[in-house]
């Protein structure tokens, strides 16, 4: 047997890949709460039929899927939305309209690893579901803003490009393009800027152009649910961070109405996040057990990170956030080792106050219990030796020192974290 | 197509569960800090191979495993250790020893769905890599006893049944029980307890007898490492929720020296948590590349949750948790909709200040809009009328109110959530 590796396109998260994740996490759970967004969650394996009835048959080339010991056929979800309208479907008449959820979570692709591109990635989805007002496809885009400024980003470096699919429906009417060339039509103007040439040849064989179409874009006014969006982000004073651009459709067949998606300035990488109204999907799923409106935003963990590093302050803020994780605010430094016991005992004490305690689990030189109390960025040691039950206790950064016992201990110690100096040289 | 189903042995995680989770992974976090764990994490899907060097091919039939596009045999981890022991020996130069990290996360097994067992579940892992010293497992199991005492339970609801392996090598060798039926001999201990007619005869066909494994259980001192381990937990006062048990083996093959299972008192549930040292398995999985004793422990989210259902005190902790939390600390009140456009510039001013805000997307009558603030739990209202920019901000609780403007408004919402009263009737 080979040596066992990490596979292509998955991940091992090291500490220090798991605080730059967590710091995600924590920037995605506190937009999401400010939002008034509940947290749910769904099982990482779906019936392989849910895609399929999702995005037919050719779904399956991107899924890792397979059949079970029982003969069923199971994939691994490579996205949250089919299972939250199969779960909405299910139960939402016992929640208050409208339904306004989050999730974090892993989702899986089987496609060749590239920039950006990974086979397990996490993705961040925010959902407003039994309300089909543009207020809420506005709240759910404000919602996206708000969490490129809560990284770090300004209008300088994002813009959020807002397009709506009703202003393609009437260009399909007027252009009398048969309905049936609709998905057609929406993957050729989602690969226009990409590629040009193929797009022009489909929009040729649909009955088009590709001239009418860009002259469309350019002229079109924004249709007026579009334009109750636009209002709406105006009087949060989010306007700014906004361009209507029609030729944003989406790929994914399911979207209906308002569509958008958000990239960096410079345009130089793929889409950070997108998101749009997807009013048949509970329908479709739930064949027609229940029929629900909704407007979705995910965001994905790869993408943004290579933003984040290209732009300064959402570095600083994502290397600030790193900077003041500690392992332990507590160093127990063991002086004289006859005293480990009591050492033992001063820990479970200070844990037991809710203190983060680290210690050297065996006998160890006072100069390397020091580099464990600095390399667990430990704010305060408390000195276990031979005086015990005198205990010295020191804030690591200032110095400053005082002393204490198993009694006084633990608010001695949370008085020296707050210490603050004079510094002594 | 039919109609499509959560999978058997998956769960949905509708909002309160995820609380349910939620609370979980907040204790099991605090914990981890408490202990100085740091946070890692591993692939969902890793080589089959990982697990067939652990644990041999009769691990397949329990696994979820296929083969991907290109070939590779791929399968979802049924547990953290081969990951963690595969990522330890490939970067473990880069860490200070020892090394103590943390992992929370789902974990697969395509087994029957039965109480207590789930085909997706989550996992809390501690593993200590690096020392193979008895304090390495006494801080490990002090760690699994704080957890429940965390939750809630005292001695009377639970104890950690606390054993080691090297006590049976020493029982093998007085016996003359040829070592390479040591796993067929463990693998009867282990069942001893659930099927004792089956170990009987099992231990027979090895060359020992029910009854003096038993004697021996019944007689034997703790093996001197065993000791210290009982001995350091003493002095952390923890001694109390621990009983020697040699009849703790823990069934997988891979476990060296100390071992130990956390049970219900009533002895009503399978295995609540264990852990035990695993001092060859980082070598191997690297094929020798990397030599490093090692130490773990897990609990799973399934057993503990039933326990917690059980217990009076656990059950008020979990409930005290969901009770205090809430969707919004604030509820914005639209008493004139032509004052929609403020409301919007208001709810963002509140967001952007940290404050969690709710509010009616669409014109919805008074009297409903306060069944919302109850709803989200919201402690606060904020009334946007006629009289804007003059804003009413009300406690919801103590029903105190005070006049505000979009200047004053945040801290004025600050101090309202701080409101105790005296309550009006």
């Amino acid at each position: 047997m080979a040596r066992i590796q990490t596979l292509p396109g998955f991940h091992d998260l090291y500490p220090e890949d798991v605080l730059v994740r967590n710091y995600l996490f924590g920037i995605w759970r506190n937009l999401a709460r400010r939002y008034g967004f509940a947290e749910f969650d769904a099982p990482l394996i779906e019936s392989t039929d849910l895609y399929r009835k999702k995005s037919g048959e050719e779904i399956l080339s991107q899924l890792f899927h397979f059949t079970d010991q029982g003969g069923r056929e199971l994939a691994l979800r490579p996205e949250i939305t089919p299972s939250l309208a199969r779960m909405a479907a299910a139960r939402h008449r016992d929640y208050r309209k409208p339904i306004k959820w989050f999730e974090i979570g892993p989702c899986f692709r089987s496609e060749k690893p590239q920039r950006g591109r990974r086979r397990e990635f996490i993705q961040f989805n925010c959902d407003i579901i039994g309300d089909d007002s543009p207020a809420a496809d506005a709240e759910l885009i404000a919602l996206a803003i708000d969490l490129m400024r809560d990284l770090g980003f300004s209008a300088e470096d994002f813009h959020l490009r807002l397009s709506s699919r009703d202003a393609w429906t009437d260009f399909l009417t007027t252009e009398k393009i048969d309905p049936s060339h609709t998905p057609a039509f929406l993957a050729a103007i989602d690969k226009m800027e990409r590629d040009p040439e193929t797009s022009a040849k489909k929009l040729q064989q649909i009955g088009t152009k590709l001239e009418t179409v860009q002259a469309f874009i350019n002229a079109a006014q924004p249709p007026a649910r579009l334009q109750q969006v636009l209002d709406d982000l105006n009087q949060r004073g989010l306007a700014n961070y906004v361009k209507t651009d029609l030729s944003i459709v989406r790929g994914l067949a399911y979207y209906t109405g308002t569509v958008f998606e958000i990239f960096d300035a410079k345009h130089s990488m793929r889409a950070i996040a997108g998101g749009g109204r997807y009013d048949r999907l509970v329908h479709l799923i739930s064949d027609g057990a229940a029929d629900l409106p909704a407007v979705g935003f995910a965001m994905g963990n790869v993408v943004i990170l290579d933003l984040i590093e290209a732009c300064t302050e959402a570095q600083i803020r994502l290397q600030t956030h790193i900077a003041d994780h500690s392992l332990a605010d507590v160093f127990v430094i063991i002086a004289d080792e006859s005293r480990r016991p009591d050492a033992l005992q001063t820990i479970q004490l200070l844990r037991d106050a809710g203190l983060a305690v680290d210690f050297p689990l065996t006998p160890t030189k006072f100069n390397k219990q020091f580099h464990g109390a600095t390399a667990a960025k430990a704010t305060v040691g408390v000195f276990i030796g031979d005086e015990f039950p005198d205990i010295k206790v020191k804030n690591l950064i200032t110095r400053n020192e005082r002393p204490a016992n198993p009694t006084t201990l633990v608010d001695t110690v949370k008085e020296m974290q707050q210490d603050q100096g004079p510094l002594i040289a």
